[in-house]
């Protein structure tokens, strides 16, 4: 999918701390210490109770693609500081020239429900090269992940009922667009209105006409009936260039015209005004003409909070057109996920556990070789423990809330249990088959269906239960009171 | 630039509904119709006084290449409808293999101060043009004209201290973050830490290093003497790994070593906690210890009004590090621009003015060859007209409030007076000599000083008048009256 999309190299596509970083690592001859990095999220966006993972797709073709090409080393050499000296040596670049990813990398597959902490990838070599991926790992997964999340919400709203993305004017440039089209089918869209992403992803394609097709013709009604002529089978007519109800009149006549030439009348949609009173309008309107078959679209600004109010006014909507708000995550344009440091091996060979500090709780980050097993009992997921690798998790882990430590929850032998993260990468070879992108909507739906439905709720969502393993949460308490100085306690948990 | 990032033809990159559209004026011999049709959005984004015009170069560029290609087309082909039928004739697609662009554009240049309902695009040519290049103008026009105004706040209110754009992580998709640093360096900032941005649009990069850095030595210490030693010349440490103000002094250590050695200490950079407070802190550490010209760098979810809340409290940051709120345009991602059919010239060779109604007023297109004259006395801007260039406008033009008809204002032969939109492309050929970047953000921060200063305020900022040109405004009161079926009246204004 990138090598279709992007012609130049995407290597230099990193922040420039990352390369002098990279650069500090091998001066000082620590290139090559093996490390873990792990790429988590703080908190659900949209203040809700789920997330849902996306962008590992892109992940691994830019993985697999990772090389620096002459002209970005020729960039490099370029680059000078405020005396006007080359940054990088040239010993450096030539390094450059010859990296070649070698690290194994562990991800969530798209479409998975994840949940604050839980790493969605995690990356273990070379710190190097660890280090150099940060950024763009960062910006695909936060991104991809932040809008099959909103898809998911607003397709939750509209139930039955499908949802046609159409953000594409107001997506934040063209890759915006794209990669907006393929996550909002992952999290459950039907079809997008972007040609390109159709192309590119295999996703339906969906649209009709704008206001300009009605102001091109000299009255509503002919702009009508030469588009029922020319394309009888995608008669979906937008009424509200005039008046919308005097529109949906037209758009009847010619939807008669339409029955006595043996086609349908799709549809009519509505993009402006009172949703609920128009929709409802307009379908006794469809009704009394015998099109009760024909589907009052409708869009204009909606979100998931305005689907669910329309629904409760018990407006007649039957497909759903979301733009601006889906397709650039309105509410909350951002996943703060963050990529962290969780262990180093020691030149003994010995594992070393890393935190970050913070005066903020939420922003410790949690050390070791990081994974996440979730449990399951009854056909209903009941929770997640989130633990370290070469440490291991027990038969019947405890879990401790990382914010209230009494808040613990035990699992049995009873529980089935999956660990989340899977093999990507191993020695810089991907050994992972992705799915296609209709299975991993499929898997993102059936998942869902498994969790305590109070996730799915907007205001107050239920909190899925995630935790450290027992044994991981005593590690870093002793990790947080060291760093702080107090080194004696005896109080591990 | 674009021939250098994407691989892919653009042409697919709209909505399905330009394709059916097209289809329809092809259909039904349509599709030669002159028309105009122009792009402007309805309200400053953010709340605020000004935007700033941005993504006209991305228009070029997909401009010159506008064509479809044979793997465009093999996909249209494919495209079927409900009933299983091709969706496209085959002529319908031999005819798009063959078009090339031949409309007229005119535009104001990147970095141009636009207001409300002023077109920043206009397109004249056969419909089927004007109409397929809708979706990727809006796309490209909005996101970067959006990030540029939000840079130019968040420039306005550092005032004298450099801003840097640090967004990648958190930007829309790849193009999202690359056009973000480019529309960030537009709007004001100084520099981006987006290294391919930085080769790609010769814009400086900045960065220095991480906590993972300081978490791979066994002492903060070590790490930023290492650092010292392999980028002297890059001596900016980031102090809050464990607890910032120990931080400060481990920075200080380091940068007396650097002073023994003939090296400067650059700076310190805060990321977490109080920034007001550990700002002043370690400015009054820095200077007892002699490093008054280390400078203090500060970032964490900084936006404009965080910056000028910071400089209340007398924070002392010399640099902002701005990336997720600028990168997003957090609080409000999405200009809503538009793009309408304001005239068409009928079979008789005569221009009819296009209106689209709405029920809500600020909604309704204008209609004509739009253009804006924007009048300059004394130094200082005064307002904009916005014109139809079929119709003219005289020497001393009034111009209406849209929303207050009884709000008016003229202009006399005292003013000085510019067109803002300039030629683009002629007959599909580009007419334009594209400014460099560097011109362009000059472009954008001069205007800025020839404007009342009360645009630039943050809260209830001073209203620029534009309005339309007397004539203008009678003729569309004209048109809607008419439109609403109230043919009769003799009220014109």
């Amino acid at each position: 999918m990138l090598k279709d999309i992007y012609k130049t190299s995407l290597s230099l596509l990193t922040d420039f701390y990352e390369l002098s970083m990279a650069y500090g690592f091998w001066k000082s001859g620590k290139k090559d210490l093996e490390s873990v990095f792990s790429l988590n999220f703080r908190s659900n966006p949209f203040n809700g109770g789920y997330t849902i993972a996306a962008g590992l797709q892109y992940v691994i073709e830019y993985l697999q693609d990772f090389t620096f090409h002459a002209d970005d080393l020729e960039y490099l050499a370029g680059l000078k500081d405020e005396q006007d000296r080359p940054i990088f040596e040239e010993a450096f670049l030539r390094y450059l020239a010859d990296i070649r990813f070698e690290c194994d990398v562990e991800a969530m597959p798209e479409g998975t429900i994840v949940f604050p902490y839980e790493p969605l990838v995690r990356v273990r070599g070379p710190i190097i090269q660890c280090q150099l991926i940060e950024t763009p790992l960062l910006n695909l997964i936060n991104f991809q992940s932040l809008i099959a999340t909103k898809s998911s919400r607003v397709v939750q709203a509209a139930g039955e009922e499908p949802v046609l993305e159409f953000g594409l004017r107001r997506a934040h440039g063209i890759d915006g667009g794209l990669a907006v089209s393929r996550a909002a089918y992952i999290g459950g869209c039907s079809a997008t209105s972007n040609v390109l992403a159709g192309r590119l992803f295999d996703i339906p394609v969906r649209g009709t006409h704008a206001h300009s097709w009605i102001m091109t013709f000299e009255s509503e009604q002919e702009a009508f009936d030469v588009y029922g002529d020319v394309l009888p089978d995608n008669s979906v007519f937008l009424v509200d260039t005039y008046n919308t109800l005097e529109g949906v009149k037209k758009a009847i006549k010619t939807g008669k015209r339409l029955r006595k030439k043996g086609f349908k009348l799709m549809g009519i949609r509505l993009d402006s005004g009172d949703l609920a009173y128009l929709s409802i309008q307009a379908r006794h309107m469809l009704d009394e003409a015998g099109f009760t078959e024909s589907r009052i679209y409708a869009s204009n600004d909606l979100d998931e909070n305005i689907i669910q109010s329309l629904k409760a006014q018990g407006a007649r909507i039957a497909v759903w057109g979301v733009g601006t708000k889906l397709a650039t995550a309105y509410d909350q344009p951002a996943l703060g996920g963050v990529y962290k440091l969780n262990a180093l091996k020691s030149e003994k060979g010995q594992w070393e556990y890393k935190i970050k500090l913070s005066e903020q709780n939420v922003k410790i980050s949690n050390p070791g070789m990081l994974q996440v097993r979730r449990y399951k009992k009854h056909d209903e997921y009941a929770g997640d423990a989130i633990y370290d690798e070469i440490r291991g998790i027990g038969e019947t882990p405890v879990i401790v809330d990382p914010f209230d430590i009494t808040r613990r929850k035990k699992f049995d032998a009873s529980f089935e249990h999956e660990d989340l993260l899977k093999p990507v990468f191993r020695a810089g070879r991907c050994v992972y088959q992705t799915p296609d992108i209709h299975s991993v909507r499929q898997h993102a739906r059936q998942q869902l269906r498994h969790f305590h439905k109070g996730i799915k709720r907007f205001v107050n969502p239920h909190q899925y239960p995630v935790g450290l393993e027992e044994d991981l949460h005593k590690l870093k308490t002793r990790l947080v009171l060291k760093a702080r100085g107090f080194n004696d306690t005896k109080n591990g948990g």
